[in-house]
This record gives C-alpha cells, sequence and structure tokens, in this order.
C-alpha cells in the first residue's frame, strides 16, 4: 500500500513540473547580497563552478609587509564592498564569502586621457587609474555584471564562461583610450606578493603570460592568454622592480612597444583611438598548466566575438542549475533570498583544469584528469557542514568529482594528506580538523563516489587522521584529546577529530574493514576528554591532565577554541547527541543550555572575538555567522522540543539572510552559509554529514520540486504557509506521517513528496 | 687517375686506422686547464654535451644588488679558481669558459660536526660549512672528479649522465654526519636572485624539487629528483626569507622533520650517522620541465647503486667522441693541450631536454624535442667562428640537432628571432650580432641540415635580421650602418650585421630565392661606409653621415667597438677578404697593417680595456682571448705571405694554450678558444663559416685521422715536424699539390689524405 501511494506521488509530482512552463530563475538573483560589509560575496560574472569568476574590485589594498597581515585588508576579500564610490578595475579570480582570501588576478581597467598606471586611492581617484561609478549605473545578474565608469565615460559589461573572462567596454570617442593590465594588482596584496610575472604581446591583439604569487596560496601560479577585438596601435609597460638584475636587456627600450614583460611588479597598458560610442572587446582565458592551455581554453570556450551570444548561454547555464529546484514562496523577498543563496552555493568549488584536463598539482606538476572533473577551492571546514551535503542532493556528479578531486590533492600531497582549505594546487591550512573525510563519507554513505576506489578514499581518510605532526594530531592520538598547552584551540580540535574519526568508522563499516572501523569508532568518543563534568561545558584541558585554569565560558581566543566560545563549541558533537545530551545532563538540562545560549546577552568584549560577525549575525550568544553553531538550532529535535528547532530556524532565515547588499549576516563562507539556508528553507539539515540522517526544521517555501539528477523529483509541499505559522504540525512523507523528526536520504532521493503541516502554535 | 690516387690514399688511410688498437683517450684530458685565472672552465664530471656538469664551487659570491653587477663575482664564472684553498660544495650546472655566467644549482655539500649551514668565508673556513681542501687530493678526469675535503676528512667522488649527477661520499665514523642541501648557492648570485625554490622530501631517501632564478636568464626554472642511497634519520631546512607570508604555515614548525619547504633562500640538511669508511651516494636528476621529469631521467639514466660502472661507462663516451681525433705529436704537452681542448669544445651546448624528449621552451611553456636532440646554451658570437664549423666536421649530427634548436627558439619567441646568447628557455642578448645565422648557412652549406626545412630557416635567419628593435638594426636597415650617437660598438655591429648577411645571401642563392640573395648581398656590403679611407681603419660614424671625432684606434670602449678596438676590428670582413684588402690599400699595405698589429706595443691604459686577457694573452696589439680576431692570423693567406699565418698561428698555439691549469690565456669561450686551437693543429682554419672554404695554417700535431661520422676518415699528415719546423712547403691533398691555401669542405668530408711538408724556412 505504500508503495502504491509512493508510486501516486511521483507521478503527481512529476505531473506538477510538467505543467509548469519554461521559467526564469536568474530574475531573482541578486549577486549584490553579501557585498557590503562582511558577506564577502562579489557581484561580477561567472558562470556556475566556473574558474574565471569576473568582477569588479573597488579597491585592492598594498601593504608592506612586516611579518603580519595588514587588518584593513580583511574588508577587501572578494575585492568588492558595496559603500564605496570607486571602481579600480575587473579581475578574473575571486573567493566568495571567505574569511581570509587570495586570487585577484590580472586587473583589467580602462580609461582614457592621460595615461595613469597606477590605481590611485577612493579619496583622491584622479590619482590614478580608478573610476567613480554609481549604483544607478550598476547592474549585476547570473554572468553579467554592467557599470558606468563615470570619469570616462566607458561602459563595462562583463561576461564569462568556465574559463574565460569576456569583456566589452563601450568608449566615448578618444585618441587617447587605454586598457591596463595590472599585473601587480591582487586581493590581500603585500609588496612581495608577486613572485614573479611575465608577459608576452604575441602580435598586436593577443597578449599571454603568468602570474606567481606568494600568499596565502604559497606556490600559486596562474596562466593567461587576452585577445583584444581591436588591434591596439601602440603598448608599453612599467616595472616597479627596485632589484631585478637587467643584464643585456638594457640594450633594449623596454618600456615601449616591447614585446616581452618580465619581472615582480609590472603594470602594461594597450593604447587606442576609438570613435565615439566603439566597443573594445577582450576575451581573457585562465589556465593552470601554461599559456598554451590558455589559448586551447580561449578556443574552445568563446570562438567568435558575440558579447551576447556568450551572455546568453552562460545565464542559460545559470538557468538550468537554479531550475533544479522549483521554489514557490509567499514573498518576492524570499524568493530572492533563496535563489541568491542558491546562486553563492554554485560558486564554489571551481573547474581547475583546462579543456583537455591538464591541471597543475600538489606537487606543482602538471597532471591530466581522467574521467573527471578536476575543482578546487575547498574551503572545508566550512563547506563540509552543508554545502557538499546539498551536492549530494542536487550537484551529485560535481560531488563525485570533487571527492576525486580530493583524492588526487591526497595523491599528490608530500604529507599524505586530504585537503584541509586547499586552492589553486596548493594547501593553506587554514582551520582545524580533517574535513575531507566527512565530505567523502557523506558522499560514500549517499551513493556518491562514482570515479573513485572506495578503499583508496577510506586509506587516504586514514593516513590523513594519523599524520604525526598535523596540528595536534600526534597528542591526541597518544592523550585521546589535543592538550592546550601543546596545541591552541585544542577543545575544538578535539571535538572536530572525534567527529571526523566517527565519518572513518562508518566508512570502514561499510567497508567491511573491522580493524579500521574499531580504531576510529574509539578515537570517535574523545569529545568525552574534554567535558568538564564540574562546569558543565566542553574545556581546554592541559597535557597532565588537569583542566586549564581561568576557564571562561564566552571567551573564544586562549580558552581553548577557535571561532566559537564554550557556549556554542560544547554542543557540537554532531555524530552522537544522544550521548551528548546524556552527558550533558539529560535533556532538561540541555535545553536549559539551548534556551540560554539563544537568549543570553554576550557585551561587547566577547562580541568582538567573534570575527567576521555584525551585531545582526548573533541571537544571543548564539552566532550564526560562525560555522561550529549551524547544527545547534536543530538539536532541540532530540530534547523533546522540536518546535524550538522549527521557531529558531525561521527567525534565523528571517533576520540573517535577505535579498539586500547587507544580506548576510556575515561571509558566507564559500556558500556554507547560504547552503545552510538552502536546507533550512527546504526544511530539514543535515546536523550530522556522514550518516544518512537529516533534521526537520520548518521550511521556508510554500513548494519546491528538487528535479534530481537521477530524473526523480524531490517534492516538498507546505499547509498553511504564512507568517507566524512557523511551527511544523505534523510532516506527511509519501502519504505516511513522519513517526520522528528525521528524513533519510535514501528516501529521498528516490523521489518522493513530502508535506509539511504549519501552524502558529507548537504541537506540544 | 686523381679518382684512383684518392681511392688509394682513403684505403691507406683506413689501414692506418685499422691497425690502431683501442686508446686511452682520457688520460691526455687535464680537465683543470683553464681553471686558473680567466679560462673559467671548472674541473668536474660531466659526459660530452651533458646537462649536469656537476664540479665543486670554490667560491661563491653573493653579493647585494645596486643595480650593477659586483665585479669580484667575475673570477667565478665557472665556480672553481685553481689558487683557491677551500671547496663550498658541489653544485649541478656550471658554464664553461664564459665570460658572463649564471648556474651553478643545487650546491651539495657534504660534512660532519656541528651542522652549519652557511658556507662560511675563504679567510676562516671554519665559520662555514665549507673546508679546506688541497691539490695533492684532487683528481679531475672526464666525467670523474675526486676531492678529499680536509675539515671533515670525507672523500667526496663525482661522476655524471647527460641528466644525472653521481656523487660518492666516504665518511668517517660519526654520529653527526650530514649532506646539506643549499638551494641559496648560485654563480653570479645576488641577494634577490632566487625568485622562488621549492622542495618536497618525498621519503626518508628521495628528495624533489626546483629553482627558479632571475640572473642573466630571467626567467629560469629547474628541476630536480634527489635520492640517497641510504636513508636519512632526520633532516630540516632554513628559510633566510624575510618578507614571506606565513599564513597557516605557522602551525606547523617547518624546520625539522617537515616534509615540504618554498620560499626563496633554503637551506636543508639530511644527518646520517656513518661508520668508519662509510660510504653515502647521491644521485641528483635535473629537468627542464618537472621533478616528475627529473624523476624519469634519473630511473632511465642510473637504475643503479654502482658508481663505477656510471663513471665507465661515462668515461667510454669520452674515449668515444675524443677518439674521433687520433692524433700524434712530437710532446705530450701538445697532446695533452690538444685532448684537453678537444674536451672542452664537448662541454657546451649541451642537451636541454628529459629523456622522452620534454624542454621548456622560450614562451615558458612545456614542449616536446620529436625526432632531434635540444640543446641550449648557445653563445654565438663567439662559437659561429670555430666551433659550430668543427661540429660540421667531427660532430654534424649534433650539429644539424642545434641547428634545429634554434628554430625552435625562432619559433618560440615572441621578437621572432634566432638565439643570440640563449640558455636554459631564455634569451640574454649577450653581445651583438644574429650570429645563429653564420651557423645555420655553414651547416647547409656544408650539407648538416637533416631534419629541418631549409625554407623556414631562410625565413628564420631574414626575420632575425629584420627585426626593428634589436640593436640598432632599424638604423643599419635605413642608414646602412649604425650610427655611435645611436647605439653604442656601432663599428663592430655593422661589420657583424654586413657579414652574418652574407651568409644569408648564400643560403638564398642555394634556395633559388633571388629576392632575399639580392636584399642581403647588397647589404653585406655596408662594411664600406664604417670605412675611413683617411684613418686607414674602420671608424664609428654619426647619424649626419660624419666620422665620429676624437677617434682613438687603440681603445674600445667609447670608440664603436666591442672586444676589439679598430686595429682588430678592422679586419673584420670575413666574407671578402680581397675586398677589404683593395679597400684598405692594396696587399702591402694591409700586411704593414696586420705587421703592426702582432708587433705594436700596448699600454697599460688599452691593455686594460681588453677585458678577460692576461698579459699573454695578447702578441703587440692582436687579442687572442678576444674573438674578433681569431681569423686574423691567416690573413696573410690573402697576402700572398702565407708564412706569416704559418708562424703566428703556430705561435699562438705554443705561448697561449698549455696542459696547465692556466693554460688558457682567456675565458675559453664556451669552446671557441679550443676548437680555435683543434682547427690550427689542424693545420687549417674557416675564416668564412657559410663558405666552403679553410684557409691552411701550419700543423702542430705530427699526424691525424679524423673519424667521420659518414664511416669516412680524413688523415692528416705532416713530414718534418719537429721544433722550429713551422712554415708549409707544400701540402699535398689525395697526391695532388694544393695551388691555393685553401681546403675545401667538400673533399674533406669525402675522406682524404693532406700531407703538410714543413721546413724552418718560409718557402718563399
Amino acid at each position: 500500500m505504500r508503495t502504491y501511494l509512493a508510486m501516486l506521488f511521483c507521478v503527481l509530482s512529476i505531473h506538477v513540473v510538467a505543467q509548469t512552463k519554461p521559467q526564469n530563475f536568474i530574475q531573482y538573483v541578486n549577486p549584490f547580497v553579501g557585498t557590503k560589509n562582511m558577506g564577502h560575496t562579489f557581484p561580477g560574472a561567472t558562470v556556475p563552478f566556473g574558474m574565471v569568476q569576473l568582477s569588479p574590485e573597488t579597491d585592492t589594498v598594498q601593504y608592506e609587509f612586516n611579518g603580519k597581515y595588514n587588518s584593513t585588508v580583511y574588508r577587501y576579500c572578494s575585492g568588492y564592498q558595496y559603500d564605496d564610490k570607486t571602481i579600480v578595475g575587473f579581475s578574473h579570480t575571486h573567493f566568495s564569502g571567505t574569511g581570509h582570501s587570495d586570487l585577484g588576478d590580472f586587473l583589467i581597467m580602462p580609461t582614457v586621457g592621460k595615461l595613469q598606471l597606477n590605481p590611485g586611492t577612493s579619496e583622491n581617484p584622479e590619482s590614478g587609474y580608478r573610476s567613480r561609478f554609481s549604483h544607478t549605473n550598476e547592474i549585476a545578474e547570473p554572468a553579467y555584471y554592467k557599470v558606468h565608469l563615470d570619469d570616462y565615460n566607458i561602459t563595462t559589461e562583463l561576461t564569462a564562461t568556465t574559463r574565460t573572462g569576456f569583456h566589452q567596454y563601450t568608449f566615448p570617442q578618444s585618441d587617447t583610450s587605454h586598457i591596463i593590465l595590472d599585473m601587480i594588482s591582487g586581493i590581500y596584496n603585500y609588496n612581495e606578493k608577486n613572485v614573479w610575472t611575465f608577459v608576452r604581446v604575441e602580435n598586436d591583439t593577443l597578449i599571454t603570460g603568468y602570474r606567481q604569487t606568494n600568499g596565502w596560496a604559497r606556490t600559486r601560479t596562474l596562466y593567461f592568454a587576452m585577445v583584444f577585438s581591436k588591434p591596439f596601435y601602440q603598448y608599453g609597460h612599467k616595472k616597479y622592480d627596485q632589484n631585478i638584475y637587467k643584464g643585456f636587456w638594457r640594450k633594449f627600450d623596454e618600456s615601449q612597444n616591447f614585446p616581452e614583460m618580465a619581472g615582480k611588479n609590472i603594470r602594461a597598458y594597450f593604447d587606442f583611438k576609438t570613435t565615439e560610442g566603439e566597443k573594445i572587446k577582450i576575451k581573457f582565458a585562465l589556465s593552470p598548466v601554461s599559456t598554451e592551455g590558455a589559448l586551447k581554453n580561449l578556443a574552445a570556450e568563446i570562438p567568435h566575438w558575440d558579447f551576447d551570444k556568450t551572455k546568453s548561454e552562460s545565464q542559460e547555464q545559470w538557468n538550468d542549475e537554479l531550475g533544479k529546484i522549483v521554489i514557490e514562496t509567499n514573498t518576492l523577498k524570499e524568493k530572492e533570498t533563496f535563489y541568491t543563496a542558491l546562486y553563492h552555493t554554485f560558486l564554489s568549488p571551481v573547474v581547475y583544469m583546462d579543456v583537455n584536463g591538464a591541471y597543475r598539482g600538489l606537487d606543482q606538476n602538471n597532471h591530466f584528469a581522467n574521467g573527471f572533473t578536476n575543482y578546487t577551492i575547498f574551503s572545508l571546514w566550512d563547506t563540509y557542514r552543508a554545502l557538499h551535503p546539498l551536492y549530494n542532493i542536487i550537484q551529485p556528479k560535481r560531488n563525485s568529482d570533487m571527492v576525486t578531486s580530493m583524492l588526487e590533492h591526497y595523491n599528490q600531497s608530500v604529507h599524505k594528506m586530504l585537503p584541509v582549505w586547499s586552492h589553486y594546487a596548493n594547501e593553506n591550512w587554514c582551520m582545524i580538523g580533517y574535513h575531507s573525510v566527512p565530505v567523502i563519507v557523506d558522499a560514500f554513505i549517499k551513493g556518491n563516489i562514482k570515479n573513485t576506489d572506495p578503499q583508496a578514499l577510506l586509506r587516504a581518510c586514514v593516513n590523513t587522521a594519523e599524520n604525526n605532526y598535523y596540528d595536534g594530531l600526534n597528542f591526541y592520538m597518544q592523550l585521546e584529546y589535543v592538550p592546550e598547552d601543546k596545541n591552541s584551540s585544542s577543545v575544538s580540535k578535539t571535538l572536530e577529530y572525534a567527529y571526523d574519526d566517527w565519518c572513518i568508522a562508518q566508512m570502514a563499516k561499510h567497508l567491511g574493514n573491522q580493524k579500521v572501523y574499531d580504531k576510529f569508532i574509539t578515537r570517535s568518543q574523545n569529545f568525552i576528554h574534554v567535558y568538564d563534568s564540574s562546569t558543565g561545558f566542553m574545556r581546554p584541558k592541559l597535557s597532565d591532565g588537569t583542566w586549564k585554569p581561568d576557564f571562561n565560558t564566552l571567551s573564544t581566543h586562549g580558552q581553548g577554541f577557535i571561532e566559537g566560545n564554550a557556549w556554542n563549541y560544547s554542543l557540537y558533537v554532531p555524530h552522537q547527541p544522544g550521548q551528548l545530551i546524556q552527558m550533558m545532563g539529560g535533556k532538561e538540562k540541555f535545553t536549559q543550555h539551548l534556551d540560554s545560549l539563544f537568549s543570553m546577552q554576550i557585551d561587547d568584549k566577547h562580541f568582538a572575538e567573534t570575527e567576521d560577525i555584525t551585531r545582526d549575525g548573533i541571537i544571543g550568544n548564539y552566532i550564526h555567522g560562525n560555522e561550529p553553531g549551524h547544527h545547534i538550532p536543530y538539536l532541540y529535535n532530540w530534547t523533546g522540543q522540536p518546535w524550538k528547532t522549527q521557531e529558531r530556524v525561521r527567525m534565523i532565515m528571517e533576520t540573517m539572510y535577505s535579498n539586500t547588499p547587507d544580506g548576510l549576516c556575515g561571509n558566507d563562507d564559500a556558500g556554507q552559509m547560504s547552503a545552510w539556508y538552502i536546507f533550512s528553507a527546504l526544511g530539514f539539515y543535515p546536523v550530522c554529514p556522514g550518516s544518512d540522517q537529516y533534521a526537520i526544521g520548518s521550511p521556508m517555501v510554500k513548494s519546491a520540486v528538487i528535479n534530481l539528477e537521477n530524473g526523480k523529483q524531490l517534492v516538498i509541499e507546505t499547509k498553511n504557509q504564512k507568517p507566524g505559522n512557523v511551527y511544523v504540525n505534523k510532516v506527511v512523507i509519501n502519504g505516511n506521517q513522519l513517526k520522528n523528526n528525521l528524513l533519510l536520504h535514501s528516501d529521498l532521493i528516490k523521489g518522493c513528496h513530502i508535506v509539511f503541516y504549519l501552524e502558529s502554535k507548537p504541537r506540544d
């Protein structure tokens, strides 16, 4: 009978979609969301998971290095701040929503009049090549960005394919039109970040070259090929290097019309005479391996000069990807917030290989991706929580390839470690844990390992977890916890290692490897060693087994935690919430902890420690902008008070996400913040990736149809969706009422119909 | 009849060689020749044309950059000075005999006792890792070098294959034995030369990495793989960088047992415990493209740990190459001088590709050499004169591949220019002219273009000669001479361009390209525009057509010349000696000029301008160490007084070459000085490469059998060879007396027998 009903619902849901006429989803995306204050997103043009993310820089802070980075650059992680009044130029690579940065490669700026090769300052734009602009003359859509550069009367339009940026500049009449290629400009730029740059003017329309940097990525090289739609009539460059050995290059005047440029700090220009309204276009392709590769990418991806055609095709790609979830909502704001969040979840990881599969490996050798698409930008401490689990529903093929990319990273790693925070053939070691593991295990448990040997993946997980010089792991393996006197953020590390270890155990169990299972299921219990029952908190322990004195449960820094204090991190045992609740004194006491967390006030001193967050980004002491809390609102499901989860998640969605430039309460964190929103808006959340379960929340949507890659549909419907009706009376899946508050991935992925019955009061 | 006689002589000569039992030629090579003072050769281990040239550094001068190079580094072009008392270590790449330098990559030094990572000073060797040594404990042979490091009681032995160095260190008993890998050390090193270095400790015996430098080669990267015969028990490194962004690498103690090192200035060490007499061996492979390539080279070239086997095989290679010319001489000194010179002519160009053909191109992309061996190190201003012509006799296959390598360089050049002075995927533009042209044309005229389209070569020559921003060429093309007020060394450039142009015309004529022939045969006459009949000298002309005032015929600097004054350069019209003689007033006046040149005295001021030369390196005002004069002694052949050529060349061979460390009177110039000697010792010289002719001199050998690659033999015999008998009474070739003083390549290459009849007085 149940089967019959399920079939019936599937048929119904297919009907629903079949009746839906082609929709325009990109109209609901506002790429400016998160560009104001701490969101660290960018408004520029990119295709889903595209390597080229061509976007304006409103400032590029270049600071003198003194052993520490300059904190003023933090605002410019994505190169763009909505409140700024000037644009410096348009560069080709960006992180989306990160809390640290890099990239900003190959800045292009069109100007007219007197040639100025320095960017100038925002206070005095005339001092350099930057231009004033205003938002009234600015448009941002998926795969399209347009702005008028007021100082030059130049209209800029940008679009992109996976590896190629397409610029279209509409010039005024001028005999002194310039296009500047600034090889110095970059994000998180310090005075010696450029290790080397190399530029060749192959002919009067084609430029090739590369930029090698020592930044967040220690050893990074990116190659390009740039072609103009019109020949320049002269060109040149200026080198800003002090200590460059000239040798016999001194026999040339390299500064003008000399086709080979090399050095650490170079800015080049190309001069044109333009008629009124004349368009000069640039196709700018990237490659991880060579200028030859960039040329191949350019030829393969944009073999014409039709800007509108590329824009249209790239926007079609977005429409296809966004259309994987078709929602209805009560308000346009909700719809825009949702689709913008979905957009943000498709901005990274990015494709990192040439059209022929060539990419640069972690060993700095060139490799070929055989049978998979290679990806980079793995901000795993953030994204293992909800972004990759989301991919396991709506991007399983890509997620499988991301897992393969991680295994290749492991194979190329001299440390024999899976990625921690990796980008562009580099590991930057940002944040803690070894959270490739939950990504891999979650994909494995959910059947999304398509082209990789699971045994090889398990070995990679185990070797990563047994590295004896990584971040306190040696102590963790000896003492069963990380001692704070030996390694800072020790409680966070212990808790996250224990969770990751649980994931390894799950995979080992499925693969029948009892030895690994036993070892890691034991390690997964290590969270108990940092729980101090006398205070009721997870607490830093010293190597002699005593608790760290002067314990402050509100502080983060120096208290054994990172991006979350004891109040939050004490709730981090995603794999054993029941055991955690028992350990912390049972459901009632645990509920009190949760209630207090959301209702207490924290003072400015402790707020200041939260990082990345505006005051809007916290509820009491719950800090939504910092990932360690993302599962917390869902924990009421285990205390018998799920309505508090429903209440909180609706409040968070309502107050911390919006469709405006300030619509993110903190860094989007490479899509994790947005992925939290997508899940929550649909009514469930992966509290413990690596398990098959999702905890029920309270959906924001009126309805959602998720078009799965297997051709099935997951249909979510709400009854009585209106303001105030945040409580879930019951959930009916394929006609059967859900008995607990958990959904199973295996059910969802078969295609099913879930109905949430909402009302204005808790059901209990 | 003549044919019959020729056949008879060929048979005879084959008989001569067939009777020759296997000989040991390497015993006659003294790699120390030229290591004292200005020879700039190195004593270390290499195979013929090997990329790895593994040799001791007695000093590595690292200087603070101030916009100019530090002249004290000049003594250390090859890293070794015979008079020095300490050795710093053993690096893998060297130029042989150059007047500027680079390379010195990957210095290895074994030590015992307290670990010191800085090289220390020669005055105070204890201040660093360097060691005292003495020549009594030092042996240098082709492909083998041995030295005792006195401070550590370590015996070093080195051998090499084409791409792999093989070190064998015999240690004393020590618990603190170290092997240092100095990634900072280099030749012509300034404080910011290292752009980036990257090292991976793959396991406890294998290291990989690369070094990227900005030196004479502006953008150079070299990769390596290094394997120890015994595992080290610990290792570490020190980074000397000031301004390196650490980021989250700070979570590691990178200094000890951390397998990934990256930065600009790194020194690594590997620690061992050794028993008395224990040998630790290192195989160290290079690659132009990747560490993966280096590993392939290592596996292919030395798949074992038998040092003596590699030494023996590599010495066998030398014996085969040296045996291409089998000579008899009156004295051992002459034989040693000859075979050492021959050895020096086989040290560069070097093979520049992996065993699978992969190499880095001038465009910094990786390429594959299809159907040829790719070579680098083209010091063409030097080597077009005699070295490449010598190869056209004894290394035609390699010379053909070198020409192909030059064409590939051209194809990859953004300037569309053939090499000027190129090495390791870089053009450094050293010296003047476009002397790839005579190398190509000489090979073409002599039938040694085997795997390249001659039409493509001609196009490359023409495009190179028509570049409008290279070194005064635009003026040369407009005015028919280079004006000194626009471009310095203008006379030298005009004369050399004119000669190169004549070569292009010859090739065009053979290929039936009348248009190119006409253009370049006209240009080849441009030497007439810088001849000042009022002074009888080539003289710098200004752009307004007037002669530069204040003309000093003895000065070089600022007088329109380079490495040669007006006395010498006025004789530089190798393609039209008859016309030159006419222009300069006829044979008698020209002879007077020559006589004066060899007999006049120059003062210290003008001697100081000669560059690279010891006082022994000049005869009067003739400066043998500077190449523009190399053809001059042979010019008497055109004045009717060939005995003066015979006298002079014997004098030069006798006084300017020897078998001792100070046996070179100036830089060996990548083999050109030695090639002059080989030709002259055999009795003829290519005054005008690009023609089929050799001018007769006076052979030093008693006899010589040249084993040609075509299986034929060129036999040279002298009659009455004894001290004082320097004059050639007659020359008989295949039984026919030579009517003029010219030999034809086409005759030689068929295999023939030449007899020089010597006596103590001129024949005239």
